[in-house]
């Protein structure tokens, strides 16, 4: 089965601190496996698993300081996926990432160091207008799962939602 | 022709700061027409407002303290489709989202009061885990436009990508 490891580089304490919570939480939402948050070490860790262990499945978030180290490790065993907006077309590329078996998906936050792009084997731009790291990633793994991850279920929630048209209906919202 | 606007509600200035721009930029990178950002009032808009000057097309940001007055002034004209975790599928609600002319997209920050879910003609859920209404706008986007958007072309733009393979290359990327 494939794996998808998501791996957020350059985490800034302060400034990214919403955004890179943002970033798990989607890659757990929309199927990836795993994210590893390099940078600064920050609390948004424990955030991310701690969704997780309340809405079930078997995402997990890690953090290491220094990205170069996981990103050669992962690619011996990974295509590695470097979303960028200098890259070429998800619409295009898609079409051979969804063969790959083990899939590394880099976002960065701000200025992404080269060696990034010489290491992806697939660098890939969400349209090429600036917009965001977390759309860009829920994009790509939507585009990734043609749309069936939005069916996924997560396992051994402790909370789960029970859809409605009207909303919000908290009657509905089980604490398994 | 379909005109589509952002209601993202509910900004506060410190803690929504980026996130809130990364919506605005998404809406308009994923082909919506205009933001309206209410809460506490930021220099978010004009990033947003810059951002679109640089990069090309007619998207507009706009500030507008309380929410309830351009809601109900714009239900008049559009369908208003509210993201909610606890919405029906926008797998299935799409079908009909994509028949109506104008649609304004709600888009909440903290908790979202009862009005907008009473005022809504749809409460769609991207997704019935938690993650992000970043994610949750550009997915809606997508499905709405069928993957179309991400082609398209912003006019009288000051800067450009030229994609590339490599990723990053400066000497390709355009200032016309």
């Amino acid at each position: 089965m494939t794996k998808i490891t998501v791996l957020r580089i350059g985490h800034r304490k302060n400034r990214d601190k919403r955004i890179t919570t943002h970033c798990g939480l989607v890659a757990r939402a929309f199927g990836a496996d795993k994210i590893i948050i390099c940078g600064e070490e920050d609390e948004c860790v424990n955030t991310i698993n701690k969704a997780s262990k309340a809405w079930g499945g078997k995402f997990e978030a890690k953090y290491a300081k220094d990205f170069v180290k996981p990103l050669k490790k992962l690619k011996k065993t990974n295509k590695i996926v470097h979303l960028t907006f200098f890259g070429t077309p998800i619409q295009t590329a898609i079409k051979k990432i969804r063969k790959e078996k083990n899939i590394l998906i880099v976002i960065g936050a701000e200025k992404v160091p080269r060696i990034v792009y010489n290491l992806a084997d697939y660098n890939v731009a969400v349209t090429n207008q600036p917009h965001s790291e977390v759309a860009a990633l829920a994009i790509m793994l939507d585009k990734f799962f043609s749309g069936k991850e939005l069916n996924k279920k997560f396992t051994s929630a402790k909370k789960k939602i029970i859809p409605s048209k009207n909303g919000k209906n908290f009657k509905k919202k089980t604490y398994l």
